[in-house]
């Protein structure tokens, strides 16, 4: 079953957010590339990777002192020591000299990291010894078979699963894989996200003086650095006029290029719905749900066309960022073939204010955190001062009527 | 006062892991650049940057509907409606046409982000209108001045703080600046952070055959990608062999490219040792400690030669991987001028059995977290296999000589 089916009937739908992340599930997925481990951070892999050999490789002193037979050492104490003879030396970044072994009442000097040789079981510290006469040493602490010693395949068995597929390479992924030998891997591509702005009223950030009634656009390079953060590769679609012709090409154009696209609507009613048109020209299935039910955000278009999930924000600024922090993010990183997303930034906090929402709606309030206390900054959805002045936000989830001061909340600090 | 005074005694001085993260604090900063807004997620600002003029810089509609005297409007309902005259309309992205003035009893229609036209004073909502005749509206709720509508300074009056110096920007941060036309911003260049390997069984990740007693590098790629998360670039210095002269050499080298010198040393006493002299003859203040009280990472070292801190880091990957996360990176950012670091993502969680800790040590435990229980995962401190299997750490601090089963934590979740 398709889960478009009857998107004719869903046209003007207002969904809430939790449907529209569990419903809302593209099927659309970057394509593999390879790449050098110095470039793979935060990088998704299409499949676990393997290790292709055990490690360490070899059963590995942990300490610096003399590889022996466990047995050698037992009842030996500070009143009772041990004497065992020193046949070798083991040097660091070589396998031990043909000759040297430890056999019955035998020692062998180790440095951390070295090869334990033949016929030893465990490496005992060099502080529970002492150099007794030249050749010799005395052991004052037992060692079990074992201590002191990492075993050839206790880092890794061969096959073991190195690093899992879906989850976004973390710095010690990298360093695992580097042992083992792994200095290339098979990643998702980057998801090509192309971001429009429409609205005759937006004009480039890079406009020196404003005309009444022209404002920069705000949204895009903020989308981007969104983009960025979550795996993507933003695309800049431009500013596109108020004008549906101009807006449908633009998109279809795009449609080739992009694994996914933002579009930042105008501002006024009109524009919106020009958007909503030229989006439900593009192709099937179409829009999914247009309109949702948050606070800001509203007026926000979730649609598949020809197999590429499409955005439309709602113009305000602070709006659109809202609501792509919520869906979009999760959608580029679900596309970048990402099963498992990094966890963000939460503390807790008392709330320093009541909070009024309505049933059925998930309210986003930005909130300052000091000393414990979230105080909410309020201010029109127009207003992008609103969200730099927050250090994160809150949810006042669809279920809730509000939330009262002093109550005990999660704030997701931005980053 | 130099802090790094007495370090002669100070040579072998162990200290904790607070001590460092308050007494080792090197002066050195990174020069300033300009970078454009499309690169500058995530970058420091050098100075607090100033709104250059008001924003949006002109009243602006916030709902589609009709500017009018909001008097006009005073004790208006559903049965009792008032009349108004649509004198005019206001077109996206221009200023009103001259001739588009509300005087006592008009009203200019208006589309959600216009400007509001002279003589008005709000904006009522077209929803609470209805056209009663060509050219009449008929208005059934008041409205008080400046309702719908956001004043010329509202986001952001001149030379208003729209961002501080020191904070990494963020999404947002960029849209702002990009409202105000700021499409460039002076940052804190990339802290240059060279990192060297030492010792002879370390070998290059893309050695394909180990011989034995051989290690492939491991510390260096994850070292450079949590250089990199810190907002550093890291530079790679290679593998040194275990040769005071060729250390020195390749450090001294180094001082005069890098902000700051990272080195992974070899896992064996001497190799330590080694590290340790070529770095104390580098030049004044030099070594500032020569071990942390914290498990694992004892063997950490950290100085600061002609002007260029240095940190020696345990040879054990996974010991050097769990010091540079705690002390690495917060140097890293300090020295690229950041003074109000990210915050990250932390959960609580219920420990799941005991930990047993030494009082005066801060211990680094690697965890799982499932459903609210953080499980240990132990395992020699040679073993990478224990940071990759981990979700997160928590820390055992220094006042704790343990923690109990269940006892409440905080878990660091890796990302």
């Amino acid at each position: 079953m398709n889960e478009h089916a009857g998107r004719g009937r869903e046209f003007f739908t207002t969904r809430t957010v939790a449907e529209a992340l569990a419903g809302f599930r593209p099927e659309r997925r970057t394509a593999t590339e390879t790449v050098a481990l110095a470039g793979a951070l935060h990088r998704v892999p299409v499949a676990p990777v393997a290790a292709p050999h055990a490690l360490p490789g070899f059963a590995r002193s942990t300490v610096d002192g003399y590889a022996v037979r466990a047995a050698d050492t037992y009842g030996v104490s500070d009143g009772l020591p041990g004497y065992l003879d020193v046949v070798g030396a083991v040097r660091m970044g070589a396998a031990p000299l043909p000759d040297v072994a430890v056999g019955p009442g035998g020692a062998v000097s180790m440095p951390t990291g070295g090869v334990l040789p033949p016929g030893a079981d465990a490496v005992i510290m060099v502080e529970y010894t002492q150099e007794a006469m030249a050749g010799t040493i005395e052991v004052v602490r037992p060692v079990a078979p074992g201590d002191g010693v990492v075993r050839a395949d206790e880092d890794a068995a061969p096959g073991a699963e190195l690093v899992p597929a879906g989850r976004p390479l973390r710095a010690h992924d990298l360093g695992m894989l580097a042992a083992a030998g792994i200095t290339r891997v098979a990643v998702h591509a980057r998801p090509r996200v192309t971001v429009f702005s429409t609205g005759d009223e937006v004009v480039p950030p890079d406009t020196a003086t404003l005309r009444p009634g022209q404002v920069r656009d705000a949204t895009a390079v903020a989308l981007a650095a969104m983009i960025t953060q979550a795996g993507g590769e933003p695309q800049p679609g431009g500013i596109v006029p108020d004008d549906p012709a101009a807006l449908e090409a633009c998109l279809r154009a795009a449609l080739g290029t992009s694994d996914m696209i933002v579009i930042s609507a105008g501002s006024s009613v009109g524009a919106r719905d020009e958007t909503a048109a030229a989006v439900a020209r593009l192709g099937p299935p179409g829009i999914w749900c247009h309109g949702l039910a948050i606070r800001p955000g509203k007026p926000t278009l979730l649609a598949e066309c020809g197999g590429v999930p499409v955005i439309g924000l709602p113009g305000n600024p602070r709006s659109a960022l809202v609501v792509f922090r919520l869906i979009g993010v999760a959608l580029v990183r679900r596309v970048g073939g990402c099963t498992m997303p990094p966890a963000e930034p939460v503390v807790r906090a008392r709330l320093g204010r009541d909070l009024a929402s309505a049933a059925g709606r998930l309210d986003v309030v930005q909130v300052r955190v000091a000393e414990g206390l979230a105080t909410p900054v309020f201010g029109l959805s127009a207003l992008l001062s609103v969200l730099t002045a927050a250090d994160g936000y809150v949810i006042v989830p669809e279920e809730a009527t509000g939330l009262d001061a002093g109550t005990e909340i999660d704030v997701t600090l931005y980053c």
